[in-house]
């Protein structure tokens, strides 16, 4: 979602400038404090690293916040918006690990950054390993700091950290389950569906709206409403990223289209293509995905497959229908006229972005 | 620090069953409720995983909040210190996974055990390398689940969450460094104290001690004394561990003594070796350690050095003064009486274990 699909007049953007100086502000403090030597060249890594994100999360958290009534001073919900993006950054991180990524949002990743600044070759890569592993740990303890010295009303404290701790057990059920289900293509559209509901869903629609609008002390109503419009809104999220995963622009996107091909997951396009496609295609899928060697002319193949089984097309149609019920939840919600506009482009820019 | 070093009788073990009773209930109940299929199976090695441990930390965090005056019902002092053993489970899952490390606590290692269970040979490293990371994420996570629900006056919730995150972040700190000087053996003293103090001594000891005096509320006297007794014995700790990893028996460590040779670790024993050895043994030092080849004669060689050169005995003074100035700390230390005799049974317990 950029500024290219979501006019950056919108007042979703407004608050993204505070957000970024303060982790900036937050960061260059910590890597000029650090307590060890050499510890503050990791630390502006972590700082560059994190100058390159959408922050999706943190302005839905500002939004969830004003949906919920917030109005006025806006530093608390700033705040815990870059707590909520500090925590994203270590899931990413470690994510990268796990994907064995070489590239994330255009530049290399943190693991094969610090991996490749090593100068003894045999340790190059556990060095890398090891280095990204304890940036994201100390990401998430920082996030927490964010989150702990953020001031709120003590009544509203408890139900904004069971917020948050919920949505980061979510991700990672998604992520064992996404785990669990790599290099096994035949996964059921239950498995691939209940993926995206955790991974991406919950963690980042549902969740950061919700905790912004626990901040602003949200009743039972509130909360359900940021459900009814982040669920499915998030699956949308997730499935144009399946689709922009192989069929998007690298330019755009920042990501190799080789990448989720060679990891051979599970995705909604391959799950919907091995469903109606002959033995032959099958076949081919069951090869081409999850080796680590395809290249580009392996991967307009996979590509060709894919639209012509329809997967492609029913997994756009998956998109607008909770587009739709997206929409329609915001009819019925207990929020203010302004959120809602908020919330209608944002809906309109998760399910149309390029990149 | 085991029975064997520290009377089973001692206060210090008193809340060990109500801390594991609660972990054990706590994964227990996630695993049961576990959002999706196969999830379950995880959580309960995470559980299996935790039941090894020697509970220094949490113990400590209670003897900390009794140290503070607290009395009476342990409820709270016994959560907030079954959180501090999650959050070190963390660092064991990453650490092991860093270090590549076969096992610990005499079983195999967290991401081992994942990668021999899979199906697919190409798959199984990296499945074990990605749950692993998720599992050591997960315990993170739960660690504040349990730290969040904790109850605890207002007052007093601000300095147990300001001790927490800073416990976190000066143990990757320290983890940091250790991962810069690996394969460096020419590291100076200081650093090597650096690491010691980072690592292990805030963390293990000094961070502990004073979240549970923070949760009774605690001023600056009892905590500045949770200092200057858990520094010098949390350093005592660590050169403990240097000598037990290379001269102590792996079947009471739970480790073999391969593995800190093998990773080229820069420990107290190396950095004194190589200030007084001349060339030769220095060159034989160069070449064993942090070769991942090398077997039990080279591991022998190694110790034959770490003796002639003084550096064994040269360490065993290091914790004996600190465990002297340690003790010097309670002569002063504004804690009730039996605090202080159970923190001297540690102090005793530290520097004498053989496990």
């Amino acid at each position: 979602m950029s500024a290219e699909t979501l006019a950056v007049e919108s007042d979703f953007f407004a608050p993204r400038t505070a957000i970024d100086d303060l982790l900036f502000a937050f960061l260059t403090e910590k890597a000029q404090t650090a307590p060890v030597p050499g510890q503050s060249a990791l630390i502006l890594m972590l700082r560059d690293f994190i100058s390159g994100g959408k922050r999706v999360r943190p302005l839905l958290c500002v939004t969830g916040w004003i949906a919920a009534g917030g109005r006025g001073d806006l530093t608390q919900a700033v705040r815990l918006a870059a707590s909520i993006e500090l925590a994203h950054t270590c899931a990413l991180i470690h994510d990268d690990i796990m994907d064995a990524s070489d590239s994330r949002r255009g530049r290399p990743t943190v693991h094969r950054a610090l991996a490749d600044r090593h100068h003894i070759p045999r340790l190059a890569q556990q060095y890398g390993t090891g280095g990204a592993i304890l940036l994201g740990d100390l990401a998430l303890v920082w996030s927490d700091e964010l989150l702990h010295t953020t001031p709120m009303p003590d009544a509203h404290r408890a139900r904004v950290l069971r917020c948050v701790d919920l949505a980061r057990s979510e991700l990672i059920a998604g992520q064992h389950l996404d785990l669990l289900t790599t290099g096994r293509l035949h996964a059921s559209v239950e498995t691939m569906l209940s993926i995206i509901r955790y991974k991406t869903a919950k963690y980042t629609i549902e969740r950061p709206l919700q905790v912004g609008a626990a901040l602003a002390g949200a009743g039972p109503d509130v909360m359900n409403a940021c459900s009814a419009y982040g669920i499915p809104l998030g699956e949308a999220f997730q499935l144009r990223d399946d689709i922009l995963g192989v069929f998007g622009d690298p330019d755009r996107t920042g990501k190799s289209r080789l990448d989720d091909l060679r990891e051979g997951k599970c995705t909604s396009l391959v799950v919907h293509a091995l469903r109606v496609c002959g033995p032959a295609q099958a076949g081919r899928l069951h090869t081409l995905i999850g080796d680590p060697d395809i290249g580009e002319r392996e991967a307009a193949e996979v590509c060709s497959i894919l639209t012509s089984t329809g997967a492609r097309r029913a997994v756009e149609r998956m998109i607008e229908e909770r587009y739709r019920q997206a929409l329609d939840s915001l009819a019925l919600a207990p929020f203010p006229a302004d959120a809602v506009r908020t919330l209608k482009d944002v809906a309109e820019a998760v399910v149309h972005r390029a990149a």
